[in-house]
């Protein structure tokens, strides 16, 4: 049995730098046509020249592969209405990360006071270029999402022709938000498809399983498995792999992130697969973010087998999810 | 400064067994009068034999400290009134555990169902021996001990003779219980009176501060530190110190437990002190063990100086709760 997926986008991914890139970059180039990455390097990509310069070490590391990384800017307060329009061309988004919430977000945004950040936000909206939020307050662990609702909806209500992501959501109040706004979107990652917090820290405590946002209860979980396995429109696939070492994830301050971009599509076809939802796959990994983002990608066509394989249990020093289990659909010409 | 407790008493303690139990229990043996041993070990205690056996290797393990281990066993189904009065001279208490909800808890209740198992409480009840239970279900793991409030209920009404403590208790539900039924009591970890679950993953994921059950809200801890505080008549200290090898924390299924015992009199009097409350110290740490388990303890004043020291790394291969962090109090005469 087999299973062709044209041109599958993930529109959310963290490719880091240096070594790191140059280990993770293939996996996601080999099963992709296309990426929207994520620019919290350190410092972060908040200028042309550097963002140029990012894409092409990124084109170094898939070498061959037909991949497009479209990429993204770091938000900040500061971008004039004359960058942006400089800016468009090269860029697919500009992503706001509030200050301090997540991995190498530090110079995000201390308040989104959408009246002081407005030149900005209409900038982009008379520009089209789409905001992607990671949307998270400074709050308890298991509300900040839901908290961060509310600056969702005075987004949406102020900048109304902008479009927003409401990026990697994992509770069921940000699900029921795209219905209340037309401009609101967003990604649903792999992972809070699958897990909860009983999976990170139910039993033993799960490293690997530890990501940002968290991922949160059954309910959250339904609600999310509901949007995508239906293909709702204004949902995309956003693995947000994020890959660390391994030093970085078993130790005494372990990093946030899961390593899910050479598993994604392979878990995708199971997980869609045993809902007896295969056929929406299409649509919700590339269909939706092409109408989203308004974007034609390569046309690449991603062949899967229905074909048991065993997941390695690391690529290079970094532990990916489903490591060392068992998968149902393999991406064809897979090497490993 | 100066403080001088009488005869501290830890009443939830894990000693564990074998080279753990020899590098663990002095920690506890030197700044305690004495503690209430938990029978989780593999197998589980469930007969007086054995019983005595652990209890000569914990008295081996503390030398020439003078230390009282107060002994429990693992609550089984099938203990009869004549067993239970034949233990009575010999344990402190019978410790309930759900099966499979905490380390070593295999073998445990699968269903707390008070009509079958009424013979085992009304014979506990006669012989006036305490029930201390590991109050959680299956369920989500924030809801966990929530959910398990109606069993204590219906435990604490159907045996109102019985004296109960819920162990480690993590939520303003279990608090409020204490009001609610006259045979109800807790004990209260350290941890729980400093930490939520941001402690623990709201920045980078803390493997060492990782429990069970774990660490709750803000609203909860404060309901902790309330009755903990004031010394509620009803509440005692209870560590909960766990100790595993650092191998077993920082690594891909990392165990639940925090090993506070080496600092857990010096941080409760920095926190009571802070709070203004440290005149109740003496209460929460000892004066209502005895009234609740009718017990003695040996005479044995612990001092402890206002004097910072900074806490180890690790003590064998274990880290400590505040690794490597200063803490105001020390006990006189430890030795580090």
């Amino acid at each position: 049995m087999r299973l062709i997926l044209n041109s599958p986008l993930d529109m959310h991914l963290h490719l880091r730098d240096g070594d790191m890139l140059k280990n993770v970059a293939k996996f996601s180039a080999k099963d992709f046509a296309g990426a929207l990455i994520m620019p919290n390097l350190l410092p972060p990509i908040t200028d042309i020249k550097s963002l140029l310069a990012y894409k092409k070490r990124i084109f170094e590391a898939v070498r061959e592969e037909n991949f497009t990384p479209h990429m993204t800017l770091f938000f900040k307060s500061d971008y004039t209405a004359d960058f942006l329009e400089k800016a468009k061309p090269y860029i697919a988004a500009i992503k706001l990360y509030p200050n301090g919430v997540t991995t190498n977000s530090e110079g995000g945004i201390e308040q989104i006071d959408t009246k002081r950040l407005s030149p900005v936000f209409e900038a982009m909206s008379e520009l089209d270029i789409p905001l992607c939020v990671h949307g998270e307050t400074n709050g308890f662990v298991m509300d900040r999402e839901r908290e961060f609702c509310a600056i969702y909806e005075q987004l949406a209500a102020s900048f109304p022709k902008l479009t927003i992501i409401m990026e990697h959501i994992t509770t069921k109040e940000c699900v029921k938000l795209l219905e209340k706004h037309e401009n609101l979107h967003a990604t649903i990652t792999l992972h809070h498809l699958l897990i909860t917090l009983d999976d990170v820290m139910g039993g033993l405590l799960n490293p690997h399983l530890f990501c940002k946002p968290i991922a949160k209860r059954y309910e959250d979980k339904e609600a999310l498995l509901e949007a995508a396995l239906n293909a709702h429109k204004k949902v995309m696939f956003g693995s947000d792999s994020a890959p660390h070492l391994v030093s970085k994830k078993e130790c005494c301050g372990c990093a946030a992130g899961i390593f899910s971009a050479p598993i994604a599509l392979s878990a995708l076809a199971e997980l869609f697969e045993k809902h007896g939802k295969l056929t929406n796959l299409q649509t919700f990994v590339s269909d939706n973010a092409r109408d989203i983002y308004k974007l034609i990608p390569i046309n690449k066509p991603i062949v899967l087998e229905k074909k048991e394989w065993i997941v390695p249990a690391k690529f290079d020093d970094v532990v990916p999810m489903f490591a060392s289990q068992t998968l149902k659909w393999k991406v064809k010409s897979r090497l490993n």
